[in-house]
């Protein structure tokens, strides 16, 4: 059951954009019909495009793919093709082949050249990949295809989330939508994250490449740990406003900030939907040298096991917070640390604080929903990380995860 | 319950040492007199030292004490105090007074300066250290002295572990006993881990601290994540040999290859204890650039909590080792990588094994001991690694640690 999952505002249409969907028994032919697999994502202008891919060695070739295609034609991309039930990574030259073969389907169903068609797959690794489902079933999705179809996709591209995940604002006279997908939780990347954002605000993908890093580093890498991501992770951002005609935004401050809060909001409905999540933990670290660092430490915490066993059990077991500050690997002054958690504060300047009582700690965890402060006393800078606890139906979702 | 947990041979005992315990009921007045919870090492002579500890920047105040003592002092150290129940973590400057004193009440009730005790204290952070009970009940401890309770004081430094953990060999003429504690299992440092090894060997402090580095590197660390290390974690080596009159050891090899046996049994059977598992999985890392590189793989495995929870499934999912392969930061080159799982081959040289079938791997996976062997097809180096299964078990102890 997720965590507080709020009711989502509904999933503009994006000008220049249409979405199509279709069952195709990815990981079974049994869910044929019954579960919608495959999302396809078509621009009626070139697309102007940025892409933020996994950090793990073993990269998916639908992800060296993409790459490639964003590299070469980074203003001239027209259609995204994705796809749940099987991730096609871990088996060398037949992902390769795959890849490629599924990219040609969804490039003849859209009525586009293959070399402007991006990929992405999630499901599980390793097992051979059923490329004839999908293209038997490619057609069903670009019949389908109508720019009010964001949130089908939303619920397509889903392995075991609980809930579709979309987030969508207006700035100014454009529209910014983005879909997401994801809820693996200690290290939320190695489930498989993907993510769609599509806009029509007139931005070059010259400014939307160095942009679209800047704020995957507030939003979904505050929910990860970097270098321990997924074969398969992924964020897309195509824009068509150039495309339709409109002259380049001369300052993109706004749309910077709209696009992080999208962003966020993607991000946070992956951990409210984490495996076995019952907790949704914000974590404020302040008082760092530089927001790296907090961002190192915020995240140490977030996924060490032993406090978000802590967390599941409603247990203030402060003392592993701190273990899990000194292991970040960030400089730090052990003397000048303070720890709050919500308004009750354990830890002042490195001492524990002599009000402080373990009911009140216990009283704060207890919650399904609360807030760590960390402050580092050492400079300025500051980060946001988000998390979840650990469950024992977290181990039972990935202990018989292809069962 | 544990993996397979071997029947120990006796703990010998060690000439120059003599070991004493006492039930003080460190954790709850209620235990006192019920359980052991105190150890306390005594050399009958100036022993030669040597420790490793944690690399946590939280480092409990023990650890900072050990360190300088032994720096100050590594020809002539006298004692060992040990506790379970508190590990006198995580309030500052009051652990750091608590800390004195209870190496002072150790000195006293061994009848040796203080400035040649070490300390090491394990259990709940953060909570303030019962000093008094532990004072009250030094007496205790040293009445019980004696050359073999060895296998006493293994029992005495236990935690949540399900049993005592000692090691003990002849190498010539000499003796090296250890003793061990720890049983926290997804990153075992984080969970205390604490070991004391003491011999009649004469070796002096110069070659045993170099010696004990290694030997750390290929056993406890090859149970964990550097720089992922609890606020206590340490290991205490103590030579009796040159005070008893011994001319030092020309050559150390073959003391260094029996200590490096004690150290790996101690690691093992951490591990064969570790919260919640069911088995025990040792990972073979070979074709390595170096050792660190084959250390580093190996533990990226180890320790994923999607790998551990296959594990716990009896489900071959081994596209999750895969991506834990490719999380590990060290160069690989995907095309070169197999993977066996005891003799079922799944991945050679990055590409599906044409006559794997995941009936044969869903059986290896079924076992309660079983390997995984990675050949990375780089060089010719290699590394051990030994863990477990992450269960439900895991999280109902650590959820409800402090209860």
């Amino acid at each position: 059951m997720p965590v507080n999952a709020p009711h989502l505002r509904p999933a503009r249409a994006v000008p220049g954009f249409r979405v199509g969907t279709a069952s195709c028994g990815v990981k079974s032919l049994e869910l044929k019909g019954k579960r919608q697999d495959v999302s396809l994502i078509v621009t009626d202008v070139p697309a102007q495009a940025a892409g933020v891919f996994t950090q793990n060695r073993f990269r998916a070739a639908c992800v060296k793919l993409a790459e490639t295609t964003i590299t070469e034609h980074p203003s001239d991309i027209r259609a995204i093709i994705a796809n749940s039930g099987n991730a096609n990574a871990g088996t060398g030259e037949l992902e390769q082949k795959w890849s490629e073969e599924l990219i040609a389907a969804a490039a003849n169903a859209a009525g586009v050249d293959s070399s402007r068609v991006l990929s992405a797959s999630t499901g599980v690794i390793g097992t051979p990949f059923p490329i004839e489902r999908i293209q038997d079933g490619m057609h069903e999705a670009a019949e389908s295809l109508n720019e009010n179809h964001w949130e089908a996709a939303a619920h397509a591209i889903r392995t075991t989330d609980t809930f579709a995940k979309w987030s969508s604002i207006k700035v100014g006279d454009y529209t910014i939508t983005g879909i997401s997908k994801g809820s693996g939780m200690i290290h939320p990347n190695m489930a498989t994250m993907l993510a769609f954002v599509a806009t029509d605000a007139p931005i070059t993908a010259q400014q939307l490449q160095p942009m679209l890093r800047r704020v995957a580093d507030r939003s979904f890498n505050c929910i990860s740990v970097d270098g321990d991501t997924s074969t398969n992770d992924t964020l897309y951002l195509l824009s068509s406003g150039i495309g339709l005609g409109h002259a380049p935004l001369e300052d993109t401050t706004e749309f910077e900030e709209a696009l992080t809060k999208v962003c966020i909001e993607l991000a946070q409905l992956i951990v409210r939907d984490g495996e076995g999540v019952t907790k949704f933990v914000e974590i404020n670290v302040t008082g760092a040298m530089n927001e790296a660092d907090a961002r190192t430490i915020g995240r140490s915490i977030a996924v060490s096991p032993l406090v978000k066993t802590a967390f599941a059990g409603s247990d203030a077991n402060w003392g592993r917070i701190l273990s899990a500050i000194g292991n970040a690997g960030v400089e730090i002054d052990t003397d000048k640390i303070s720890l709050k958690a919500d308004s009750v504060t354990m830890l002042e300047s490195g001492n524990l604080h002599p009000d402080y009582k373990d009911d009140d700690g216990m009283t704060v965890f207890a919650k399904d929903e609360f807030s760590l402060h960390v402050d580092l006393g050492l400079g300025d800078a500051s980060a946001t990380v988000w998390t979840g606890d650990l469950t024992h139906e977290y181990i039972v979702i990935n202990a018989e995860y292809r069962t």
